[in-house]
Protein backbone atom coordinates (compact mmCIF):
# COMPACT_ATOMS: atom_id res chain seq x y z
CA UNK A 1 0.00 0.00 0.00
CA UNK A 2 1.69 3.27 -1.38
CA UNK A 3 0.97 6.65 0.99
CA UNK A 4 1.84 10.13 -0.14
CA UNK A 5 2.03 12.52 2.80
CA UNK A 6 2.49 16.47 2.88
CA UNK A 7 3.06 19.25 5.27
CA UNK A 8 3.09 22.59 4.16
CA UNK A 9 1.50 24.21 7.59
CA UNK A 10 4.31 25.79 8.98
CA UNK A 11 7.03 28.08 7.04
CA UNK A 12 8.63 24.43 5.93
CA UNK A 13 7.23 22.08 3.62
CA UNK A 14 7.56 18.53 3.39
CA UNK A 15 6.69 15.12 1.51
CA UNK A 16 7.28 11.63 1.90
CA UNK A 17 6.16 8.25 0.22
CA UNK A 18 5.66 5.48 2.07
CA UNK A 19 5.32 1.50 1.31
CA UNK A 20 3.40 0.16 3.74
CA UNK A 21 4.93 1.34 6.93
CA UNK A 22 8.23 1.41 5.22
CA UNK A 23 9.64 5.34 4.80
CA UNK A 24 10.81 5.20 0.66
CA UNK A 25 10.98 9.11 0.60
CA UNK A 26 11.22 12.20 3.25
CA UNK A 27 11.92 15.93 2.58
CA UNK A 28 11.72 19.26 4.33
CA UNK A 29 12.29 22.20 2.87
CA UNK A 30 13.01 25.04 4.96
CA UNK A 31 13.32 27.71 1.72
CA UNK A 32 11.29 30.31 3.00
CA UNK A 33 9.58 29.94 -0.56
CA UNK A 34 6.26 29.92 -1.01
CA UNK A 35 4.58 26.79 -0.58
CA UNK A 36 2.69 26.89 -3.53
CA UNK A 37 5.78 27.25 -5.93
CA UNK A 38 7.13 23.92 -4.01
CA UNK A 39 4.75 21.47 -3.28
CA UNK A 40 3.76 19.70 -6.90
CA UNK A 41 7.62 19.82 -7.56
CA UNK A 42 8.63 18.14 -4.68
CA UNK A 43 5.55 15.49 -4.96
CA UNK A 44 7.00 15.03 -8.22
CA UNK A 45 10.66 14.47 -7.60
CA UNK A 46 9.68 12.14 -4.36
CA UNK A 47 7.75 10.31 -7.30
CA UNK A 48 10.39 9.80 -9.89
CA UNK A 49 13.11 9.04 -7.35
CA UNK A 50 11.00 6.48 -6.33
CA UNK A 51 9.77 5.21 -9.37
CA UNK A 52 6.26 5.60 -7.99
CA UNK A 53 3.54 6.83 -10.04
CA UNK A 54 0.63 8.59 -9.02
CA UNK A 55 -2.02 6.51 -10.14
CA UNK A 56 -0.30 3.49 -7.74
CA UNK A 57 -1.27 5.98 -4.75
CA UNK A 58 -3.40 4.24 -2.60
CA UNK A 59 -3.82 6.75 0.11
CA UNK A 60 -3.36 10.35 0.74
CA UNK A 61 -2.79 12.00 3.82
CA UNK A 62 -2.47 15.88 4.97
CA UNK A 63 -1.79 17.62 7.73
CA UNK A 64 -5.33 19.81 8.32
CA UNK A 65 -3.78 21.88 11.38
CA UNK A 66 -3.33 23.97 12.97
CA UNK A 67 -0.50 26.06 11.42
CA UNK A 68 -0.32 29.00 8.82
CA UNK A 69 -3.40 29.90 7.30
CA UNK A 70 -2.06 30.49 3.90
CA UNK A 71 -0.06 27.56 4.05
CA UNK A 72 -2.77 25.40 5.34
CA UNK A 73 -5.02 26.10 2.32
CA UNK A 74 -2.16 25.51 -0.30
CA UNK A 75 -1.89 21.46 1.20
CA UNK A 76 -5.59 21.19 1.26
CA UNK A 77 -6.40 22.28 -1.90
CA UNK A 78 -3.77 20.67 -2.83
CA UNK A 79 -4.81 17.63 -1.24
CA UNK A 80 -8.41 18.04 -2.68
CA UNK A 81 -7.41 18.03 -6.27
CA UNK A 82 -5.72 14.95 -5.76
CA UNK A 83 -8.64 13.71 -4.30
CA UNK A 84 -10.41 14.80 -7.52
CA UNK A 85 -8.15 13.13 -9.98
CA UNK A 86 -7.17 9.81 -8.59
CA UNK A 87 -10.49 9.24 -6.61
CA UNK A 88 -8.61 7.72 -3.42
CA UNK A 89 -8.99 7.57 0.28
CA UNK A 90 -7.56 10.61 2.19
CA UNK A 91 -6.96 11.18 5.68
CA UNK A 92 -6.22 14.27 7.88
CA UNK A 93 -3.76 14.67 10.69
CA UNK A 94 -3.07 16.94 13.51
CA UNK A 95 0.05 19.13 12.96
CA UNK A 96 0.84 18.52 16.64
CA UNK A 97 0.32 15.27 16.44
CA UNK A 98 2.84 14.93 13.23
CA UNK A 99 5.13 16.74 15.58
CA UNK A 100 4.83 14.63 18.93
CA UNK A 101 5.64 11.78 16.50
CA UNK A 102 9.19 12.90 16.38
CA UNK A 103 9.99 12.56 20.00
CA UNK A 104 7.90 9.89 21.07
CA UNK A 105 9.49 7.35 23.74
CA UNK A 106 11.50 10.58 24.43
CA UNK A 107 9.74 11.67 27.85
CA UNK A 108 6.56 10.90 29.59
CA UNK A 109 4.63 13.66 28.08
CA UNK A 110 5.34 15.16 24.74
CA UNK A 111 4.34 18.67 24.40
CA UNK A 112 3.93 19.85 20.72
CA UNK A 113 4.69 23.91 20.72
CA UNK A 114 3.97 25.46 16.92
CA UNK A 115 5.12 29.38 16.74
CA UNK A 116 1.12 31.17 15.84
CA UNK A 117 2.61 34.14 15.83
CA UNK A 118 1.26 37.63 17.56
CA UNK A 119 2.66 36.13 20.96
CA UNK A 120 1.07 33.10 20.78
CA UNK A 121 1.85 29.48 20.43
CA UNK A 122 -0.65 26.28 19.21
CA UNK A 123 -0.15 23.32 21.59
CA UNK A 124 -1.12 19.99 22.62
CA UNK A 125 0.30 16.87 24.84
CA UNK A 126 0.50 13.38 24.53
CA UNK A 127 1.90 10.39 26.08
CA UNK A 128 2.32 7.31 24.30
CA UNK A 129 0.15 4.51 25.48
CA UNK A 130 1.23 0.75 25.94
CA UNK A 131 0.99 -0.20 22.27
CA UNK A 132 3.18 2.44 21.09
CA UNK A 133 -0.01 4.55 19.93
CA UNK A 134 0.21 8.50 20.86
CA UNK A 135 -2.76 9.91 23.17
CA UNK A 136 -3.71 13.69 23.59
CA UNK A 137 -3.76 14.49 27.19
CA UNK A 138 -5.87 18.22 26.40
CA UNK A 139 -7.41 19.75 23.39
CA UNK A 140 -5.36 21.62 21.07
CA UNK A 141 -5.17 24.98 21.98
CA UNK A 142 -3.75 29.18 21.00
CA UNK A 143 -1.96 30.32 24.21
CA UNK A 144 0.37 32.60 25.37
CA UNK A 145 3.00 30.27 25.92
CA UNK A 146 3.23 31.61 29.82
CA UNK A 147 -0.53 30.11 29.17
CA UNK A 148 1.13 26.97 29.22
CA UNK A 149 0.41 24.50 32.89
CA UNK A 150 1.86 21.36 33.09
CA UNK A 151 -0.28 18.74 34.34
CA UNK A 152 2.37 16.68 36.25
CA UNK A 153 5.11 18.61 37.36
CA UNK A 154 7.25 14.97 38.37
CA UNK A 155 7.08 13.98 35.04
CA UNK A 156 9.25 13.94 32.25
CA UNK A 157 8.30 16.69 29.59
CA UNK A 158 9.61 17.08 26.08
CA UNK A 159 8.72 20.49 24.35
CA UNK A 160 9.14 19.99 20.48
CA UNK A 161 8.45 22.42 17.95
CA UNK A 162 9.77 25.87 16.44
CA UNK A 163 7.77 27.14 19.22
CA UNK A 164 9.24 25.68 21.63
CA UNK A 165 12.46 26.91 20.32
CA UNK A 166 11.40 30.43 19.93
CA UNK A 167 10.02 30.45 23.80
CA UNK A 168 12.64 28.03 25.52
CA UNK A 169 13.41 30.30 28.22
CA UNK A 170 9.71 30.34 29.34
CA UNK A 171 8.87 26.75 29.07
CA UNK A 172 12.20 25.64 30.96
CA UNK A 173 10.92 27.51 33.82
CA UNK A 174 8.05 25.32 34.06
CA UNK A 175 9.87 22.46 35.26
CA UNK A 176 13.45 20.74 36.57
CA UNK A 177 12.05 17.69 34.21
CA UNK A 178 11.73 20.08 30.90
CA UNK A 179 13.73 19.47 27.95
CA UNK A 180 13.36 20.83 24.66
CA UNK A 181 13.75 18.35 21.43
CA UNK A 182 17.49 18.82 19.18
CA UNK A 183 17.26 20.90 16.22
CA UNK A 184 16.91 18.23 14.30
CA UNK A 185 13.33 17.18 15.58
CA UNK A 186 11.81 20.89 15.11
CA UNK A 187 10.01 20.40 12.06
CA UNK A 188 7.19 18.64 11.02
CA UNK A 189 8.10 15.89 8.78
CA UNK A 190 5.59 14.27 6.02
CA UNK A 191 7.01 10.83 7.18
CA UNK A 192 5.24 11.35 10.32
CA UNK A 193 2.45 12.16 8.75
CA UNK A 194 2.23 9.48 6.62
CA UNK A 195 2.61 6.80 9.63
CA UNK A 196 0.00 8.19 11.93
CA UNK A 197 -2.23 8.73 8.55
CA UNK A 198 -2.15 5.16 7.66
CA UNK A 199 -2.97 4.70 11.59
CA UNK A 200 -6.04 6.79 10.83
CA UNK A 201 -6.98 4.47 7.69
CA UNK A 202 -7.03 1.13 9.76
CA UNK A 203 -9.41 2.96 12.13
CA UNK A 204 -11.67 4.34 8.88
CA UNK A 205 -10.87 7.71 10.01
CA UNK A 206 -11.56 9.19 6.42
CA UNK A 207 -12.01 12.72 4.68
CA UNK A 208 -15.11 13.30 3.04
CA UNK A 209 -13.83 14.72 -0.30
CA UNK A 210 -16.15 17.62 -0.61
CA UNK A 211 -16.69 18.57 3.50
CA UNK A 212 -13.22 18.96 5.10
CA UNK A 213 -11.77 22.14 6.07
CA UNK A 214 -8.54 23.38 8.12
CA UNK A 215 -8.21 23.46 11.45
CA UNK A 216 -7.16 26.99 12.29
CA UNK A 217 -8.04 27.28 16.06
CA UNK A 218 -7.91 31.12 15.91
CA UNK A 219 -10.15 33.04 13.85
CA UNK A 220 -8.38 33.50 10.66
CA UNK A 221 -5.76 36.55 10.30
CA UNK A 222 -6.92 37.01 6.39
CA UNK A 223 -10.26 38.31 6.47
CA UNK A 224 -12.34 40.73 3.96
CA UNK A 225 -11.15 44.40 4.77
CA UNK A 226 -8.13 43.75 5.82
CA UNK A 227 -4.76 44.71 4.10
CA UNK A 228 -3.13 41.55 2.36
CA UNK A 229 0.20 42.40 4.47
CA UNK A 230 -1.12 42.73 8.00
CA UNK A 231 -0.82 38.98 8.48
CA UNK B 1 27.66 29.71 6.09
CA UNK B 2 26.47 27.35 4.14
CA UNK B 3 26.96 23.33 4.34
CA UNK B 4 26.32 20.86 1.94
CA UNK B 5 25.80 17.32 3.36
CA UNK B 6 25.05 13.65 2.42
CA UNK B 7 25.38 10.47 3.23
CA UNK B 8 25.40 7.03 0.66
CA UNK B 9 26.59 4.53 3.68
CA UNK B 10 23.62 2.31 3.97
CA UNK B 11 20.46 1.27 2.09
CA UNK B 12 19.04 5.33 1.75
CA UNK B 13 20.71 8.44 0.47
CA UNK B 14 20.12 11.52 2.06
CA UNK B 15 21.36 15.21 1.22
CA UNK B 16 21.39 18.25 3.35
CA UNK B 17 21.84 21.81 3.00
CA UNK B 18 22.66 23.76 6.13
CA UNK B 19 22.56 27.80 6.40
CA UNK B 20 24.76 28.33 9.86
CA UNK B 21 22.89 25.91 12.15
CA UNK B 22 19.82 25.74 10.26
CA UNK B 23 18.67 23.26 8.28
CA UNK B 24 16.92 24.26 5.05
CA UNK B 25 16.68 21.39 3.28
CA UNK B 26 16.90 17.55 4.50
CA UNK B 27 15.85 14.49 2.19
CA UNK B 28 16.04 10.89 2.94
CA UNK B 29 15.59 8.38 -0.21
CA UNK B 30 14.98 4.70 0.85
CA UNK B 31 13.88 3.66 -2.99
CA UNK B 32 16.55 0.85 -3.93
CA UNK B 33 18.16 2.75 -6.58
CA UNK B 34 21.48 3.00 -7.19
CA UNK B 35 23.36 5.98 -5.07
CA UNK B 36 25.19 6.87 -7.55
CA UNK B 37 22.20 7.17 -9.84
CA UNK B 38 20.61 9.49 -7.14
CA UNK B 39 23.10 11.40 -5.19
CA UNK B 40 24.26 14.17 -7.94
CA UNK B 41 20.14 14.52 -8.91
CA UNK B 42 19.09 15.17 -5.71
CA UNK B 43 22.44 17.44 -4.96
CA UNK B 44 20.62 19.50 -7.55
CA UNK B 45 16.83 19.76 -6.27
CA UNK B 46 18.14 20.75 -3.09
CA UNK B 47 20.16 23.64 -4.49
CA UNK B 48 17.32 24.51 -7.20
CA UNK B 49 14.76 24.08 -3.47
CA UNK B 50 16.63 26.61 -1.64
CA UNK B 51 18.34 28.87 -4.30
CA UNK B 52 21.84 27.75 -3.61
CA UNK B 53 24.26 27.97 -6.29
CA UNK B 54 26.90 24.73 -5.73
CA UNK B 55 29.83 28.24 -5.96
CA UNK B 56 28.06 29.21 -2.99
CA UNK B 57 29.07 26.58 -0.70
CA UNK B 58 31.25 26.79 1.82
CA UNK B 59 31.79 23.44 3.63
CA UNK B 60 31.15 19.98 2.30
CA UNK B 61 30.42 17.06 4.59
CA UNK B 62 30.29 13.48 4.02
CA UNK B 63 30.38 10.46 5.76
CA UNK B 64 33.01 8.12 5.89
CA UNK B 65 31.99 4.82 6.84
CA UNK B 66 31.69 2.13 8.62
CA UNK B 67 29.00 1.28 5.94
CA UNK B 68 27.81 -0.25 2.64
CA UNK B 69 31.59 -0.55 0.36
CA UNK B 70 29.81 0.46 -3.07
CA UNK B 71 27.84 3.37 -1.07
CA UNK B 72 31.04 4.65 0.66
CA UNK B 73 32.55 4.89 -2.19
CA UNK B 74 30.22 6.35 -4.24
CA UNK B 75 30.18 9.24 -1.35
CA UNK B 76 33.89 9.79 -1.00
CA UNK B 77 34.25 9.80 -4.83
CA UNK B 78 31.43 12.61 -5.02
CA UNK B 79 33.05 14.38 -2.12
CA UNK B 80 36.89 14.34 -3.51
CA UNK B 81 35.13 15.19 -7.13
CA UNK B 82 32.92 18.28 -5.28
CA UNK B 83 36.24 19.35 -3.51
CA UNK B 84 38.16 19.10 -6.62
CA UNK B 85 36.09 21.30 -8.01
CA UNK B 86 35.37 24.30 -5.48
CA UNK B 87 38.40 24.31 -3.37
CA UNK B 88 36.31 24.19 -0.38
CA UNK B 89 36.79 22.86 3.00
CA UNK B 90 35.67 19.08 3.50
CA UNK B 91 35.04 17.18 7.02
CA UNK B 92 34.12 13.28 7.54
CA UNK B 93 31.30 12.52 9.89
CA UNK B 94 31.04 8.65 11.57
CA UNK B 95 27.68 7.06 10.07
CA UNK B 96 27.62 5.76 14.10
CA UNK B 97 27.49 9.17 15.29
CA UNK B 98 25.16 10.45 12.51
CA UNK B 99 22.63 7.32 13.64
CA UNK B 100 22.78 8.52 17.23
CA UNK B 101 22.14 12.20 16.85
CA UNK B 102 18.52 11.01 15.74
CA UNK B 103 17.80 10.19 19.27
CA UNK B 104 19.87 12.57 21.62
CA UNK B 105 18.58 13.31 24.62
CA UNK B 106 16.18 9.78 24.72
CA UNK B 107 18.39 7.98 27.04
CA UNK B 108 21.31 8.06 28.81
CA UNK B 109 23.48 5.31 26.36
CA UNK B 110 22.68 5.60 22.60
CA UNK B 111 23.62 2.66 20.68
CA UNK B 112 23.97 3.23 17.01
CA UNK B 113 23.58 -0.63 15.18
CA UNK B 114 23.64 -0.21 11.02
CA UNK B 115 23.26 -3.88 9.52
CA UNK B 116 26.38 -5.15 8.15
CA UNK B 117 25.45 -8.24 6.52
CA UNK B 118 26.66 -11.61 7.05
CA UNK B 119 25.29 -11.64 10.63
CA UNK B 120 26.89 -8.68 12.02
CA UNK B 121 26.37 -5.31 12.95
CA UNK B 122 28.57 -2.13 13.12
CA UNK B 123 28.04 -0.69 16.38
CA UNK B 124 29.26 2.66 18.71
CA UNK B 125 27.91 3.51 21.71
CA UNK B 126 27.55 7.40 22.79
CA UNK B 127 26.43 9.39 25.80
CA UNK B 128 25.33 12.94 25.98
CA UNK B 129 28.00 15.54 27.60
CA UNK B 130 26.49 18.41 29.46
CA UNK B 131 27.44 20.99 26.69
CA UNK B 132 25.09 18.78 24.57
CA UNK B 133 27.90 17.16 22.58
CA UNK B 134 27.68 13.17 21.94
CA UNK B 135 30.82 11.53 23.57
CA UNK B 136 31.84 7.93 22.16
CA UNK B 137 31.96 5.74 25.01
CA UNK B 138 33.56 2.74 22.92
CA UNK B 139 35.64 2.26 19.66
CA UNK B 140 33.36 2.03 16.67
CA UNK B 141 33.32 -2.15 16.10
CA UNK B 142 31.57 -4.59 13.63
CA UNK B 143 30.27 -7.69 15.96
CA UNK B 144 27.47 -10.41 15.82
CA UNK B 145 25.01 -8.44 17.61
CA UNK B 146 24.63 -11.38 20.58
CA UNK B 147 28.49 -10.15 21.10
CA UNK B 148 27.42 -6.41 22.13
CA UNK B 149 27.39 -5.74 25.97
CA UNK B 150 26.10 -3.10 27.62
CA UNK B 151 28.69 -1.23 30.21
CA UNK B 152 26.22 -0.61 32.42
CA UNK B 153 22.68 -2.64 32.51
CA UNK B 154 20.98 0.42 35.01
CA UNK B 155 21.34 2.81 32.57
CA UNK B 156 18.28 3.89 30.31
CA UNK B 157 19.96 2.49 26.32
CA UNK B 158 18.32 3.48 23.52
CA UNK B 159 18.91 1.00 20.11
CA UNK B 160 18.97 2.82 16.82
CA UNK B 161 19.52 2.34 13.57
CA UNK B 162 18.33 -0.70 10.67
CA UNK B 163 20.44 -3.26 12.91
CA UNK B 164 18.62 -2.18 16.01
CA UNK B 165 15.36 -2.95 14.19
CA UNK B 166 16.76 -6.22 12.44
CA UNK B 167 17.99 -7.84 15.67
CA UNK B 168 15.66 -6.15 17.85
CA UNK B 169 14.93 -9.70 19.69
CA UNK B 170 18.23 -10.12 20.94
CA UNK B 171 19.30 -6.47 21.72
CA UNK B 172 15.75 -6.01 23.75
CA UNK B 173 17.16 -8.91 25.98
CA UNK B 174 20.05 -7.46 27.25
CA UNK B 175 18.78 -5.36 29.88
CA UNK B 176 14.72 -4.41 31.11
CA UNK B 177 16.39 -0.71 30.39
CA UNK B 178 16.55 -1.26 26.30
CA UNK B 179 14.51 0.33 23.75
CA UNK B 180 14.75 0.22 20.28
CA UNK B 181 14.26 3.87 18.59
CA UNK B 182 10.54 4.56 16.83
CA UNK B 183 11.00 4.19 12.40
CA UNK B 184 11.19 7.51 11.24
CA UNK B 185 14.54 7.68 13.48
CA UNK B 186 16.06 4.64 12.00
CA UNK B 187 17.78 6.10 8.68
CA UNK B 188 21.09 8.22 8.93
CA UNK B 189 19.73 11.60 8.05
CA UNK B 190 22.26 14.11 6.10
CA UNK B 191 21.25 16.86 8.65
CA UNK B 192 22.96 15.28 11.32
CA UNK B 193 25.89 14.85 9.15
CA UNK B 194 26.27 18.58 8.60
CA UNK B 195 25.38 19.47 12.50
CA UNK B 196 27.84 16.83 13.40
CA UNK B 197 30.66 18.26 10.37
CA UNK B 198 30.13 22.20 11.92
CA UNK B 199 31.18 21.27 15.17
CA UNK B 200 34.46 19.37 12.78
CA UNK B 201 34.81 22.57 10.68
CA UNK B 202 34.74 24.57 13.79
CA UNK B 203 37.34 22.45 15.80
CA UNK B 204 39.78 22.55 12.67
CA UNK B 205 39.26 18.36 11.70
CA UNK B 206 39.44 19.03 8.10
CA UNK B 207 40.03 16.28 5.29
CA UNK B 208 42.73 16.34 3.44
CA UNK B 209 41.70 16.54 0.13
CA UNK B 210 43.86 13.86 -1.47
CA UNK B 211 44.21 11.09 1.73
CA UNK B 212 41.10 10.51 3.22
CA UNK B 213 39.56 6.87 2.79
CA UNK B 214 36.44 5.03 3.89
CA UNK B 215 36.40 3.97 7.24
CA UNK B 216 35.37 0.12 6.58
CA UNK B 217 36.16 -1.75 10.06
CA UNK B 218 35.78 -4.95 7.82
CA UNK B 219 38.01 -6.11 4.85
CA UNK B 220 36.30 -5.54 1.62
CA UNK B 221 33.50 -7.83 0.57
CA UNK B 222 34.56 -6.88 -2.98
CA UNK B 223 37.81 -7.94 -3.69
CA UNK B 224 39.80 -9.46 -6.69
CA UNK B 225 38.71 -12.69 -7.33
CA UNK B 226 35.47 -12.42 -5.30
CA UNK B 227 32.17 -12.75 -7.91
CA UNK B 228 30.43 -9.07 -8.34
CA UNK B 229 27.39 -10.71 -7.10
CA UNK B 230 29.08 -12.19 -3.81
CA UNK B 231 28.30 -9.49 -1.68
Amino acid sequence: MLTLAFDTSSQTASIALLRDDVIIYDVVINSGINHSEVLLTAIDEACRHTGVKTEDIDLFACTLGPGSFTGLRVGISTLKGLLFAAGKPAVGVSTLEALALNVKGNAEVICSVMDAGRGQVYTACYSCDGKGFLNRLCPERVLDPNEIVLNDMSQDTIFVGEGAVKYSEILMEKSKKVKIACSMQQYIRASAVGILGREKFFRNELLSPAGFVPVYLRSADAQPGRGLFEH
